[in-house]
């Protein structure tokens, strides 16, 4: 069995560890937090139920093929790769690389769950660089089948190609950046639609309710299972070229007028609280988290079912 | 039983044809093609079989609810809401407006199903313009439950709230747009996303498999249940307040680096159809429409199912 180090016992950490003990890993877990340390299997236990709708697994084999480490070298040895999860704070992350870069062989992949952070960066004081990536999930990565590996310039191809291995033999769907740049493509892609979102409510066009509805009764049912390239070709006859040659006029009429940076000033974050506390109570929020991990778990079950 | 007229039998005509026909709605359709005419009919049952995935009725029940009109007058007599669905062209749409202006009763709701053209524009020539609107659907309206009402200032609340009541009551999710702007709410969030995949692609950051896969297999399984502002409430432990107050300076950071329009040259758009072309073949598409639109059948049955 490969050995997985975690280091960071949060969410993340967590479902992380769900993800490769659940496909034939043996997963070692470190957080400099006793208290974290010693709820872990607790937290791993909270996210089991969502996996339980994709796979016929029981929790006593997830957790017999989880260790809890009281130093950050047990993780290290021998593992195959490391997927450090601890805080988004690039000092405290570059720091634990130093750690990991020093306790574990020359061959173990390096990994950082960074959302934003580039590898480069994080790697920095590190002397083996060709094995430090960003290998950014999709929350929560227990259901979400998705990682994007990010390289450095000085990264090997070795280490992609193995790092894609490794996350593919635990049923993730990577994929690979071809060079770094912030926020990923997962990010980037979001942060390019709720930058829009912001617009068209700031400017009064709809309100937080009608462009929630846009997104999940219109184009996210479409977006569950295509692409944008993907539908680009199944919208005109002539497929993709046929599209954007038919459509360019309008698109590009649009991204002229959706250039401008939204402040996102106190006064209208607190516009945005009140108007969401009018049909979202805060009370309610630990249900919501728990029907939405349920709920990727199902299209995702409903994808695989589908072929998809 | 209420008349909805439908102007213009190609697919978005007879996709609405069927989503009010199976909704005990009389449907009287009008094209000024007299093929499109014989037609229509074999149209709405080869979109029926994505239907009866969410619906238990037959295809007779739904035959027996659609008049196909010679003369355009006939759509128009007594109807509730007139749908029109004509080519997207300015001119074209303006002059259809005024026979149906000319032939309808003034309670008439004229609604054009525009993807990006302002209702003040197509009602331009008409007298009543106080009834006149942009009720664009998602593709394919008898399965995707979204329609975007759009009004012109010219246009009365009455017509809103009746239009409102009117797709509800055929199953419908409408949203209200506060006051008109090009590409509505759903075209202008789908060509930011896709404005960014370009830059993305184009500045080889990545593949178009990989941009399509962190839509398909990630962002998109969320975004089929939850709205943008639903997620940034579920992002931090204080809600939407404390998400955007932790994560403004990246979505600003990123907003400022996505303001560039893409030039969708004709060198450009080649390769990506030449990209395309090596993983989606062309003579497939057909078949790929088809599962699109059983998929998204599918998952709107899934949604129904828990609730959403």
């Amino acid at each position: 069995m490969d050995k997985i180090g975690i280091c960071g016992g949060g969410l993340i950490g967590a479902s992380w560890a769900l993800g490769f003990s659940s496909n034939k890993y043996k997963v070692f877990v470190y957080d400099n937090s006793k208290k974290v340390r010693e709820e872990f299997l607790n937290t791993v236990k909270s996210l089991y139920e969502d996996l339980t709708i994709l796979k016929d697994i029981s929790f006593n084999e997830i957790k017999s093929n989880i260790v809890i480490c009281e130093a950050i070298e047990d993780i290290c040895k021998d593992a195959t790769l490391i997927q450090e999860s601890i805080i988004e704070n690039l000092e405290e992350k570059q720091n634990i690389f130093i750690e990991l870069d020093k306790f574990s062989n020359k061959e173990t992949i390096l990994a950082s769950s960074s959302s934003y952070l580039l590898p480069s960066e994080i790697g920095i004081k590190i002397k083996q660089k060709d094995r430090c990536i960003v290998a950014h999930p999709a929350l929560p990565p227990h259901v979400v089948p998705f990682v994007e590996i990010c390289p450095s310039k000085q990264t090997s191809d070795i280490t992609i190609e193995k790092a894609k291995k490794i996350y593919q033999s635990a049923e993730y769907i990577p994929i690979i950046l071809k060079k770094e740049i912030e926020g990923f493509v997962l990010n980037r892609l979001q942060g390019a639609l709720l930058n829009e979102a912001v617009r068209l409510h700031e400017e009064g066009y709809a309100s937080m309710e009608d462009i929630d509805i846009s997104l999940k009764h219109a184009l996210g049912i479409r977006w569950a299972f295509l692409g944008p390239f993907e539908i680009m070709d199944l919208n005109a006859p002539g497929g993709i070229k046929d599209s954007f040659t038919r459509y360019k006029p309008g698109i590009k009429k649009l991204a002229e007028q959706q250039n401008s940076i939204p402040d996102y000033s106190d006064d209208y974050i607190l516009k945005l609280e009140k108007e969401q506390r009018l049909r979202l109570k805060s009370s309610d929020r630990d249900n919501r988290i728990k029907k939405r991990n349920q709920l990727i778990a199902l299209v995702r079950k409903l994808k695989l079912e589908n072929g998809e």
